[in-house]
């Protein structure tokens, strides 16, 4: 018997029941004959109609306390108190396996640390992609290889309202509002549309891939809330569709991690994962490109990647994953890193200036076109005293 | 220091070696300081100019008896001796790590039956997908799903042939000629261009989704050599790219299993999978469709591929794959399965016949629609007496 609490009983929180009872056959099955339990779920609500409903507890330190609890999974969400709870469980010598990118990528590298102390586990998967498993593959699957760089349409959210831009012609406020109807944004959905949720868990992709800690304070964050729909529209003209990325990449110079809106050719899949989706492509030194492409949030999505966690840690696969726990911080400055623009102007000298770019006219004299590679910052200097209508980078 | 030895040092082989050598430090990383070292090389051929040269060796027992050797890898190709090599050396207490499809499609569960009996690992995640990680993610990451059903693009060559002829307008011969010259296929082409390298992986995959044995003897298995360019351009009016699919779904009266061309709907991901791409999609109960996407094929992913399986028995992750001993066939007939048919014919009964289709006339007479869902068998009786041109199952 795996005895688990599950603290949170919110969206993932009661999946993670409902995976585990829904398939205790299969599951039971891989855990050569043994059950999962829950034996605690902790909240400050009642639930009595639930099936687990006696199992609610609104002490932590019974949970503690209890020998008997090998998981403690985490699915509260926010910085506190799941971050206290989280050290805590570890250091009392508990497997811990969350969905909180919040806490991941900022309190991931001293948690992981204090596992390792504990011989005990902190794992991960459901933080980044939802269902998706991106996690363990990176860390376990492209082991033979130095990895590049990490790409990924990260949140769901923006990706919708940014489809439904293109697909039907809405302004980001209409999509933003047929997306807070159908559930996908929340009331306040600055961390979606800021690209805060991208940035997190860019973080937390970048610091497995590299080995170093990469913390979101010291990352460029751009969200989506100044693209227009004729900025899509003439990068569509141009061959192009306009994702928010977050993306990471192994230079010589430091790590240069950025979140921001991108453009990307239609030649590149991501271009093509539209609506709720995620894809992040993982570039390995043997083995090219790889793209893992699902649901990266909902319900059962994200406890199935909760779920497998506590499979791993049934099965006693007791390899920790680990990253640096050097204080150092490894980014570079985003500015010194070489780009490209997209650029929508009305000033006719940009074709003197910008020779050789493919340049596309709209109607009503706006020009729009994308710059040759050089320094990001270089290219700001270079674009000083043009009158740029938007500016966004290509991938 | 983990010894290894690698049996066949043909493409596959030398690239584990260069992976090896290539990515040493990160490799000793993440192996907490440890080093692999390939001690033999076992080849009927020798690599004097190489640096491992003084490791080659045709004497399979010097390496069998050799106790420092943890790990064999079998990168020979064939069944034969490939598969008596495996088994002794799992017998005599080694790990095998093997890219041989071949093998692990035939000899699967007789192998991972052995490693069991002698507490070791029987991997092979190179065997399909190169080195798209999918046989790790599908057996841990999506450990908490019930899979419904997984389907691949798992042959880079046919799926080169299939996109140079719809995207340059060349026909069948033309399009394999093409893929000869730049080393996609071989001189002798049957075992790709007839599904058999397909039908292998998707046994692999079904066995894996399903726990159960599913042998490439008992699969449906058809190629691509009566595609014709007319059929991708009437498909293609229609909304759809044909692709060489391996499928596999779990039916409550069996599994079906089948490899065959399928015409697949442009709003399905896997439509935009060209050249010698490769890309998986596995449907599971909690998590819904996940894609992984990437190179196929090639010296540098398989090895990737391989490398890591050794890396996963290096960390000691002793939980070995399994699926069933039962010596049962689990496949049912694939002509009891529900599909569609899209259908080109000159016969102007079909639209009568089949109302409500969507029919696309072309300019000499000739139509081509889809028809509706219904079981193979009594599709091609309701075709019976139909001048059919050609007919292909839509996914």
């Amino acid at each position: 018997m795996i005895n688990i609490a599950i603290l949170g009983f919110g969206v993932v929180g009661s999946g993670v029941a409902e995976v585990i009872s829904e398939n205790s056959d299969s599951l039971s099955e891989k855990l050569s004959g043994e059950e999962i339990c829950v034996k605690y779920i902790l909240d400050k609500r009642s639930f009595p109609e639930h099936a687990l409903g006696n199992r609610v507890t609104m002490d932590f330190d019974m949970i503690l306390n209890d020998p008997e609890v090998i998981v403690v999974v985490e699915t509260m969400g926010g910085s506190h108190p799941a971050y206290e709870f989280s050290k805590r469980a570890l250091e009392a010598g508990k497997n811990v396996v969350t969905s909180n990118k919040e806490v991941v990528a900022n309190f991931g590298t001293e948690l992981l640390s204090i596992a390792r102390e504990n011989n005990v586990n902190y794992l991960f998967e459901a933080s980044v992609g939802g269902g998706i498993p991106i996690i363990r593959p990176m860390w376990q699957c492209l082991a033979a290889n130095k990895i590049e760089s990490v790409t990924g349409i990260l949140n769901g959210t923006t990706n919708f309202i940014l489809t439904k831009m293109i697909s039907e012609g809405m302004d980001f406020e209409e999509a933003l509002k047929l997306a807070q109807s159908l559930g996908y944004a929340e009331a306040n959905p600055a961390a979606d549309i800021e690209g805060i949720d991208t940035c997190r868990k860019i973080c937390i992709l970048a610091s497995l891939a590299f080995g170093k800690t990469v913390l979101p304070e010291n990352v460029h964050c751009e969200g989506i809330s100044d693209i227009t729909l004729e900025d899509m529209t003439a990068a569509e003209a141009l061959g192009y569709s306009i994702k928010l990325l977050g993306r990471a990449e192994n230079t010589d110079d430091g790590i240069y991690v950025i979140t921001a809106p991108f453009l990307v050719g239609y030649d590149n899949p991501m271009a093509g994962v539209n609506d709720v989706y995620n894809a992040i492509t993982v570039c390995g030194n043997a083995v090219g490109d790889i793209m893992f492409y699902g649901k990266g949030a909902g319900k059962l999505p994200t406890a199935s990647a909760v779920v497998a966690d506590i499979v791993d840690i049934a099965r006693e696969c007791k390899k920790n994953i680990i990253w640096s726990f050097s204080k150092d911080n490894p980014v570079t400055d985003y500015r010194s890193a070489k780009t490209r623009f997209f650029v929508r102007t009305e000033d006719p000298r940009a074709k003197e200036y910008f020779p050789g770019c493919v340049f596309c006219d709209s109607e009503n004299g706006e020009y729009a076109f994308i710059t040759d590679e050089d320094k990001e910052s270089r290219l700001s200097e270079r674009l000083t005293g043009f009158s740029v209508i938007s500016k966004i980078r290509v991938l």
